[in-house]
């Protein structure tokens, strides 16, 4: 048992607070001999980085990865490999503003989890949100990255994650304009370039009014062979399912047809086979009985809005008494978006520690 | 790790096939000194037993539960309690026809498992669906009966944990007219007996015409107090999901707002708090940070059509071959209704297992 | 975490306690496609049963073991194959006799489990020593029987695993005239004829004066492929000294070398190598950094003298009052002879869990 | 699973190599609360650190560990609280000398794990040792000083926990002469004063040499109530018996009388009982059924001769060409005495651990 660990074979254990010294995690597991820099990660964590829009958290984060272990490289050797040992990645805080907290240290912010933290623990690291913060995810982006070389190491052809922002606040995109290419040039990660300029101009709204908002994202991995998975707790999709609420602010996940399936008739949710093997359609997400069927993986989580926002809220304090609050500072005002790397890397590290265990009890 | 385990501080193993000789589960950490027999357990499988109506299985089976271990009585004492070793629950397949499985043996039923084990094992238990079986959630129900004891005696007051239908196909209830006492009134654990009339008349339809239908299921439990789960991958929401999406047949899961919290805007979205505490609503479906507040917990899950069908559907055989296969037998038009007991049992055993581990850390 | 699990990939997990209807064990992880049943398993239980001779407990227990899951069979198949999903082994518990406990019930005996178990629970199954009994490891042995066909499945050549006893009381072999045949010909699987003979007339001492006797038991794994085992916390050696540990009365385990190791110099201790690889002894008993080298395994058990004797001892009832105690009843005078299958059994269950793991992570 | 964790409730995850950047490791579990600062774990990586007399490795390791996460105050409290979440402690390698490794980089070292590394993983950094060396027992000891905080917290009147090296070579102390002040006042952690300045003689001859001798140390923790530990797998014995074989260098333990016991008679080895409890003896080293009785814990281990000599062993290369190899460099002559406080340290983990598990299953 761990509170801070994801994964069996593949292991990733993170730590650090929002306003300490580092973050950072260990990646226990790795199998040996697949090239490993800081090269191979730092370009997945430049896409989650805080600072990058105005429509994302004005923090200055660098976000520089270190490897402090688990790699080795002398001078006959091309470069690091891994080696099979624990992996630790290290990114140091920088620009964790010594501010005043005395606005909320002592009241709980309605929609954060400062109460919950406080009536289990009875102290807790308020200063940016402490353990609670997003800046977690910086870790499990890190990790995300050495999880894709593993499973481009283990599939011969590769295995690509990626993810898109499907929904902002309640506007979708249209599915019929999908375009993966595009969710590189707009700050949200949209795959419909129409929807995004709309998103623009709403979340500029949002974030005039000192409000926030929700979103959906969808995950999608392509290259997955059949046969990853377990009955009847080691489910690809039960721990897909844990893997994604485990991220900050997300209420929601469904995989394939997901909650839509529920309105379906057999027959529509059936997906026919031919020879190949094909599948005709791909309600299931790839997964069936828990364990994927070579289609792609779909899954889709839902990030609630920012609990940081302008307007005054009603809330008690430590002692228990009535008041106010309003949540200055840097914020997201759609966490959803920087949800889209770390959901992308939560995929990739399942699939790992799912390849990793199916090659262990199968072969 | 385990394939077939749940849980950490109470930790449920389960195993058996739908025409093996028997099923059942072993139950590992469960606190010495409850008082606990078969009679205590019974009742809660009694509920999700096959059947007790048309609108489920035909196959008969008592579900008679043996407790094998783990509890002790003698004639000082006014009955069994539990002695902290572990407790197995056994319980016989009886109706488990031997009929001619040719049909299916060789072929993938469509959105069943079948392809999927095949792929990864190589060798599957076809009969009744063999592993893959709803019978195996069984167990759950019987380790979820002692998950209810686990928590109404460390939690002065009790936990309630009961869940109910909410959606049937495409037709959901109106949450004005929710009346739990409705939900032991007709055969769908539907709270809104108007719609349960609707839904008896969809079903039949569904069931005459050999096909199936969808649900939506809603579990609440009342009585968790503030402090249970942890950061970040132990957090309750996340094995909440894990759990609901580890029953058969479940694409999706969300907690409180869930999914509808994307279209939310923050100042909607935060659950005011005044002293007591007193939250003025519950989007957070009682859990923010992955940790309990005190309010309720909320959660809901979309179970897809069953799978077996009389309808041909197009498949391949084990050879690869294309064929059709059309899936006779004893089964459920809407395999959610027998969900309903089941994520029930899943919620129970999330938050005994939190219990524990919260009392193991902070006391 | 799991207080009655033992393994990770190869995860075993048993329950029972001496006097209650029956015990048992569900495995997990267990590689698909290997031919099993029942008389692959038997025969090693039958080594472990009571009552085989005047040397072990007079209980009448016929140990007849039934596969309740986990594999499969039809009319196609030359016999049944293990699924990869569970595998449950059952053990009917058949002559608990139903004496009087007013004796032991409410008095702690010396060198039991009695005082620890109530002092943690509070309650406890005092018949024939409950859940503490040696009556568990006949499930041990069982799921050593698979992990056996495990290994023989992994291996090419197969891996041999056996155990002798080596001391029995002060009385110790002579390593000279070691002859592994000679292990089933006497009741103490004893590798030397003539000490075998010996420990007959001090056993028989021993016995009649109602007294008991320890041992020390040598276990051998041979065919053991380099590179099972893992740095830090999962060493192979780690990891049977965990195993051996766990068994019933056992107060020590040492590898290779062991104990003796600690006097000896720096030369002495390194086992040279010459191509092949050769090694020139075997000092680190197969195993160096926690990972095998391709010699044989080699692990050592102390097992102290079974604590139900005749004489009366100076103990205390649950009350704190002073009182004797004299522990009548079916025991066994040395009960380091019934655990020398069970130490071959450990042996067996971490090496099938490090060959799954080491393929797990290295392939 | 994890390689490189320790622990369930109070989990240790460690990484780094010997001349990589920087060790560390992550302590996950820590209850909430308890004082902390680099001020309660420095001592005791002190008292581990190499360089601090001629009998130990002439490396120059400062030392200095920093917590970087899980503990936190402010201007209001009297000093740093941890806060539940993960405690990482970071440590920087400075001496790694950049020597040239020619020498060894190709050859397997008898009795190091060398060859079984390479066999395994296929690639190893072999500078120092890499993840083999015991710089990695660092960790250990830091996160058993956080251990001991934990036990202090929890435990009334505290937990002691301390070690002694009983035995250097073939040269065992004199019990009757034990006083644990004198192990603070010699290089070697000697209880007995006069066996210490013998041992000075000894290895001082064996360093001259270039040669290597073995240890066994014994360590003991007073204050464990009783009642930690389980049944059947998760013993304190066992996980003792695990935690000190982990230790580099290890290939024994044992608990309370240990192998001697083998050679005892029943009523020899029976610790009886009077009121109190008190026990007329601790044979079983304080545990008895896995479980603690109150009495103080007894653990011994035997530390093989360490394998790095000045004499030429013969071996072979990574090309399995033979070749002869010895191994310069700085070393200890006897590893044993920097494992008194890694025993230590590991004891204390364990305890740790079994007390938040424990608190967890029984309240």
């Amino acid at each position: 048992m761990s509170f801070n660990s994801f994964g069996h074979m593949f292991r990733v254990t993170t730590w650090g607070e929002s306003h300490g010294p580092a973050i950072g995690c260990v990646i226990d597991g790795c199998p040996p001999g697949i090239p490993l820099s800081e090269a191979d990660i730092q370009p997945w964590l430049d896409r989650r980085r805080p600072g990058t829009s105005k429509f994302v958290t004005q923090r200055q984060e660098p976000d520089t990865v270190r490897i402090l272990s688990g790699t080795f490289a002398d001078e006959r050797m091309a470069g690091p490999l891994t080696t099979g040992t624990p992996i630790a990645l290290h990114i140091d805080n920088q620009d964790a503003r010594s501010k005043d907290y005395g606005g909320i240290r002592d009241k709980f912010r309605p929609g954060h989890a400062d109460y919950a933290y406080w009536a289990k623990y009875g102290v807790r690291d308020y200063r940016g949100g402490g353990r609670q913060s997003a800046r977690e995810t910086a870790s499990r982006v890190g990790a995300g990255a050495v999880a894709r070389k593993v499973l481009n190491h283990l599939v011969p052809g590769g295995v690509t994650v990626r993810a898109a922002m499907i929904q902002m606040g309640p506007h979708a995109i249209d599915r019929a304009r999908w375009d993966w290419s595009a969710c590189e040039q707009n700050p949200f990660w949209c795959p419909d370039p129409q929807t995004a300029e709309r998103w623009g101009d709403y979340l500029e709204g949002v974030r005039k009014a000192g409000s926030s908002t929700g979103a959906i994202i969808e995950v999608l991995a392509e290259g997955v062979p059949p046969g990853w998975g377990a009955p009847l707790y080691g489910k690809l999709d039960q721990d897909l399912a844990s893997a994604l609420m485990s991220i900050n602010a997300v209420k929601g996940v469904e995989i394939g047809a997901g909650f839509a399936a529920a309105a379906f008739s057999g027959e529509d949710n059936a997906d026919e086979m031919r020879s190949g093997p094909q599948f005709l359609s791909n309600h299931a997400g790839g997964i069936l009985g828990g364990i994927s069927t070579g289609q792609p993986v779909v899954a889709r989580f839902a990030v609630k809005p920012t609990s940081s926002i302008l307007t005054p809220r009603r809330t008690i304090d430590v002692q228990g008494h009535e008041t106010d609050i309003l949540t200055k500072g840097r914020h997201d005002p759609c966490v959803g978006i920087r949800a889209v790397p770390v959901g992308e890397a939560m995929m990739a590290i399942v699939l790992a520690d799912h390849a990793l265990r199916h090659r262990g009890q199968c072969g």
